[in-house]
């Protein structure tokens, strides 16, 4: 039997459970030691499980009444322990999955991950993750929306939350880490991102920081780790892509109107899937929550199968690496609260 | 003689004062109705004014002892009243001219234009402001970092003045404005917008007021006027730049790595020029501080001559328009404070 093993809301996202198992499908090919424990309702989860027998090899189904809906309210879902989201989730808590992959609501999974997984000791606030492409590579961006304001210690734990992910998930050994900012001089910005740069300086924090970093810097991969609160990073993160959208839809709108340019598409077709490829947002599908007991990661609602098969991969992943433990030993090591302290007395 | 008058300083930006002269000289041609009051270094003007000699016969040229540096600090340079930057916004005070442009110091351009201009009476701070393209026309969006942390109230004059530029700059009759956030339900996002969203629904502001916008929508046209702190503007600006930049270097070091893109290049020439002048950041050039007793308008200081004629057609325009009365006259109609303290009572 396998050890590795990731428990899966069924009922999540758009076109929930089928994108789901499919997902898990293709996920399983890729990863043979993983084993999914997958929740959701039965009489809509077994007749599609049933037609993937390999899949169905490796999976404990359990059926569960209810399921969170994407109007449903976070404080009220909280308190449901029957939806298959809740229950996908205590199963990590128990120690029968070490993550969870869900396609739902967002704010829901956040609230019954905080609770029924609690924030590591020591972390202020748990932050959503994402791994990114650049020009020459990928990075990683923290947080991007768990926190709409944050404080300088906030911040100077998702550095460290963040140093820790691009090591083991982007495989860099001492990554650069960097705070979002609208300028590179020293007093350009908030007063919590300054201070945050005084605490991620000090040698305790032992990264390798970087200073502050803009907006359009990013693509130019000068830093593996950028962090931002969770307004500022969900801004920045839905800026990119909407920005990359218009391009691509620009060029094939230009495209579509010119006659020549359509009689010289088949020389640039290596060209569209290369690009496709690289900015496919399915590849970067897979949101992790980080800070928390037990790792959540959360699927884009409106993905495929291969866009949830890479979010079950990069839960898979991080499992592989001890991604959890490592943050609990590394935080043990900082007194975050006394670098606070220092920080604001160098503000000033 | 023309009434139309633009002040420039000609010192400012990357490669000043030959740039800015040359993008006069671009400017006058198109625009016959402006007369230019130039100020700067005599010994580096003179030689390249006498070079268009068609700008001279529109130009008034005064020498100026100092110049503000790129790394000047805002505190220093509004104490010093001999520098190109400080006397071409000076003339605006004085009724010389109407309008100032300058590639130099944004932070410098801002400071001396609030000290000397003075902020319009009833407005709470000024903001600065781009037209941007998307799929189908044109926006504008405000703050862009004149105001790192804004108030409800702040936001709420962001709209006003907004609107007021959308009708004057893009003529659309009643622009659709909307305020930037990171998700479109009512409790989303921090206090300030929630309560600044209060403001702008009332009545008696007058606006046609969509609710939330999130950075992905921006491009597919559903507002004309964006709203944010600066903080949250700059950044969405930024990104939205790196990120246009990055796919259109990818695409172009993909075509370079590829044999056959390369014959099928000839093919897409009508493609590539008709993208790149829609997403040439030159025709978007000239950021416009509002809310002044004048208008100050900031070239970007890399930009060459018909990027910097852009940034004094924009100034002109707006001249034109009656931009600076029409702010004035429409924000007495409104207590935005009476406002304010209605908008608070609404949020709890």
């Amino acid at each position: 039997m396998n050890n590795l093993v990731i428990s899966v809301d069924a009922m999540g996202g758009d076109k929930s459970p089928r994108v789901v198992i499919e997902g898990l499908a293709i996920a399983a090919k890729k990863n043979p030691d993983i084993r999914f424990l997958l929740f959701g309702d039965d009489a809509k989860v077994t007749p599609i499980l049933n037609q993937h027998p390999d899949l169905k090899k490796v999976c404990e189904f359990r059926h569960t009444p209810e399921m969170v809906h994407n109007e449903d309210k976070p404080s009220q879902v909280i308190r449901n322990r029957n939806t298959s989201m809740y229950m996908a989730i205590d199963a990590v808590r128990k120690g029968e999955a070490q993550a969870v992959v869900s396609a739902g609501n967002t704010g829901a999974l956040m609230a019954i991950s905080k609770m029924v997984l609690k924030t590591i000791t020591k972390i202020h606030r748990p932050a959503i993750v994402s791994i990114m492409p650049h020009r020459t590579g990928r990075y990683v961006m923290l947080d991007l929306g768990a926190n709409t304001e944050c404080s300088a210690i906030n911040l100077a734990e998702f550095a460290l939350m963040g140093d820790i992910l691009a090591r083991h998930a982007l495989g860099i050994t001492k990554p650069k880490v960097a705070l979002l900012n609208i300028g590179t001089e020293e007093m350009k910005g908030k007063e919590e991102i300054r201070q945050a740069a005084q605490m991620i300086k000090n040698s305790k924090m032992n990264l390798d920081f970087r200073g502050y970093i803009e907006p359009h810097e990013i693509p130019n991969g000068v830093a593996d780790v950028i962090v931002a609160d969770g307004f500022t990073g969900n801004i920045a993160l839905k800026a990119t892509e909407g920005t990359a959208r218009l391009v691509i839809r620009m060029v094939k709108d230009a495209i579509k109107g010119s006659f020549l340019a359509k009689l010289g598409l088949p020389f640039m077709m290596g060209v569209i899937l290369k690009i496709k490829k690289t900015m496919d947002p399915r590849l970067y599908n897979g949101a992790m929550f980080v800070g928390l007991n037990g790792l959540s990661v959360k699927s884009h609602g409106g993905t495929d199968a291969l866009g949830f098969s890479v979010a079950v991969g990069n839960a898979a992943m991080l499992v592989r690496q001890n991604f959890v433990p490592s943050i609990r030993e590394e935080i043990e090591k900082i007194d975050l609260d006394e670098l606070s302290q220092e920080a604001i007395y160098d503000v000033y």
